[in-house]
């Protein structure tokens, strides 16, 4: 039973509403034997791109701050006969990303493909109100986890002979989400880290990506969209007809780390059902 | 056979070495029974995204200008058996680009893809110098044909349900390569076309997004890779460290048109093996 | 009356469109004795980049299609006692661009500065529907006659030891208006023109910079300002607390043309009022 | 004697070598008697930046890390004649901020203008290699702490009715440097930030925009341009015809702060004289 959960298709793509069922597992084999690590990806977009990239054919490690979390994920995705397993990690904390890392190795031997999903947002006000903590917590956990994680598994990935990375910014990054400043910035800030580590990456045979979400029906953004007013004003400002919903994010993701996409490095792709982003 | 010609593998990416044969033959059926019209496609990008789309599952109309290209081009395809036919057509010249629809109408009963790719470049040297014919001819062809051939398209594709176009850009549209300015301004107002199209085909259920390739070895680009000096100097510019090959636009032009892309629309998607695009 | 207005200065609120009147008279000089060419200046933007630039200190030529326009907008400006003088210019005809140059040359013996505002937008509806003559006017008014005009110009500035030119798009250029597509994607391509031009016209220390207004209240732009209700939900989508008025755009541009912008070349500005456009 | 002085000219701007001598003279009362704050202003671009808003008319209050730093560059302006005056501030440290908001209200009853330009680079090598340490250093001083200034500003400004800031980031912002990835990121993270407070500060009738310097030549950057073939390499990947001197920031960041740019905000000018960076 490789195709997606019933649940998930209750809300339609409206662009593509005969979506066939299953179209994973005729792909299966195209990630065949990769080993990936997934922050944050016991639930909406972290847990939708895993469980792709598990169709397509990868091992999966997957990983969020409770532990209960990840037992739920991984008993769910492994009765889909998915190779998927997991551990506790908050990327915020070294021993967390090195027990990580040290996870993957031991069960699989090595590294291919990591998916930096983690952060957090702890603030929703004015930019002007943010305290020091706040916006050291925000750029801490966002920013400087998700540069130190890359490089802690590059090397891996080296000795594999090449990888692919994908960071999960968000669409706030090039426009940024009214009352979530902080958070916006820390987007921002990682499609520049994207630029940054591409040369460097490459060098090594490792290409590396980003995703930049619109507004992607999830708890996390559930302030966003919850209140139906506030979601019919939302979706007439982005000039969408439906929000994302965490599927939206995968195939594009397991696409970027699949040898179709060897060409294409250090860029950001938008996920966001066509509202206005940058040219 | 559903393989790669062992020819294209001569040019063996640098970041996915181990690129797998056949990987396009595991995902047959993700565009089963799509009809695709693919211009400029007897050769280079146009042709790989063609091949690509076929073995995808898709039916495909081939065309460009000369019919010796096109009946080369559907021999060789319709030798590895997938389901090509093509038309003559110049896109600039209304009698043709009706014609193209209407083959396709004839031949599959509908429109579900669009790749534009035609782009003429009949000038080489100082922008200061470029005249109005050679600006009227540039603009007309790989603009105001590619505007009207979307317009064509459309109202057949909204019979279908929806579908799906692609333009076919230029990293030179976001930084214009030297000595092809008019050119290089077509490619960028392509990328304000995709903007402008994508929230009236989205009412339609039809999608659009861009590629913009980086400078991929084709006879078209030749100028620019066929002295040995000039590619190592546009190597080291580009920061790059093989320039593209004409396959490395074909798979995320097929991903774009699946149901995977269901929520990627306006958007642009640069293929340039980090070459400095954009944030 | 070249002094501020004592009144304008109390209480100068920054987003406020009561902008005081001849703060020009204390930079006097900033373009002395420049000659400055100004397309499509008897009204809106153009007029007031002209008046500018000649309360700057240059001597004005300004255009425009019409002669009565020509001759009101001269002697509104002359009763100022600034240095204007002006003939009718159609951008598109080579024999009007031609006269242009020549009259400037004939009265000032040389060119220091060209704005290029000119623009048509014969179009209103739904981008699908835009026919080939529409196409093709707009682009050629648009870019090819700005492109051309750049290209007439260039060499008298290089006589002169440089020169500065800014060309007028718009913010629509970057996310195009709804029901003004054509006009958006030529706006678009003089971002790319912008571009395309800098390197070129830097070896003749030349440069070339780019506007991009927001909605401006002018004639041209009344359908997106008129109608009140219209007015109300546009200020809203763009987060402005006020549409922007001819005058905003005069600084900038005069500022660009100083040798205080002497090493900002190829760049775009946007004048938007805070509306979303771009990183 | 407002003219600049004899040893910033030894650099003389390609484009513009008629650079007239005072020209700043000739604008005093632009900027007439608004208070302004400039962090790291004592060399390099915040100083140049000092100088022109104090020869445009307002009072400075100079700051950096360094008391012997501060005495300096307030005599050599001061002997000038023009309003400044100075304070030690590590704008990393709280108590150094309100410091320096104290000094800017007790000296001179209010603040108007805000030029955030410190910035820090610990760091130099492979960003895989960058430590937490490092991130968070970065970060910290060159994101969180501007942020934080901003808060602090803010208020005051709204006091007198509205403001003007300007945020000093980098085209590295948009492309990153080699070899100076975190920094990078800090920068890019910048151009977020901006776009977040424009519409917050808007409310308050207070201005935000950036200033996206090229490479110029100060102690900071004296790495990328001391050896000069590595100088000769950086301005043929950049096309530019030189490198940028402090003083070709300081026009524009003038410019920005005064009544001319009341419709721009939330925008990013570069300047680096016309190096690739963006549409």
């Amino acid at each position: 039973m490789w195709g997606r959960r019933a649940g998930a298709r209750i809300c339609r793509p409206v662009w593509e509403s005969r979506r066939a069922m299953g179209t994973a597992g005729a792909r299966r084999g195209l990630l065949g034997d990769k080993v990936a690590l997934v922050t944050a990806s016991t639930e909406g977009i972290g847990f939708a791109v895993a469980r792709r990239l598990a169709q397509d054919g990868a091992h999966v490690v997957l990983s969020s701050r409770k532990q209960s979390n990840v037992d739920q994920a991984v008993a769910e995705l492994q009765a889909q006969n998915l190779s998927v397993s997991g551990t506790v990690c908050h990327v915020g904390i070294a021993e967390d990303r090195d027990r990580l890392v040290a996870t993957a190795l031991e069960r699989h031997g090595g590294i291919d493909i990591l998916v930096s999903n983690a952060a957090v947002n702890p603030f929703f006000g004015s930019t002007l109100d943010a305290s020091e903590d706040v916006w050291n917590k925000i750029l801490q956990i966002n920013v400087t986890a998700t540069a130190l994680l890359v490089g802690l598994v590059a090397p891996h990935m080296e000795k594999r002979g090449g990888g692919s990375i994908v960071l999960v910014s968000s669409i706030a990054g090039f426009s940024p989400f009214p009352a979530l400043g902080p958070y916006s910035v820390s987007k921002t800030a990682l499609l520049g880290l994207t630029k940054a580590l591409a040369p460097e990456l490459g060098a090594r045979n490792i290409r590396i990506n980003c995703l930049a979400p619109g507004i992607v029906q999830t708890k996390f953004s559930s302030a966003l969209w919850k209140d139906e007013s506030v979601k019919e004003k939302m979706m007439e400002n982005l000039r969408v007809q439906r929000l994302g919903v965490p599927s939206d994010c995968a195939g594009i993701v397991s696409f970027l780390c699949s040898p179709d996409a060897s060409y294409i490095s250090g860029e950001t792709v938008v996920v966001g059902g066509g509202a206005p982003s940058r040219l």
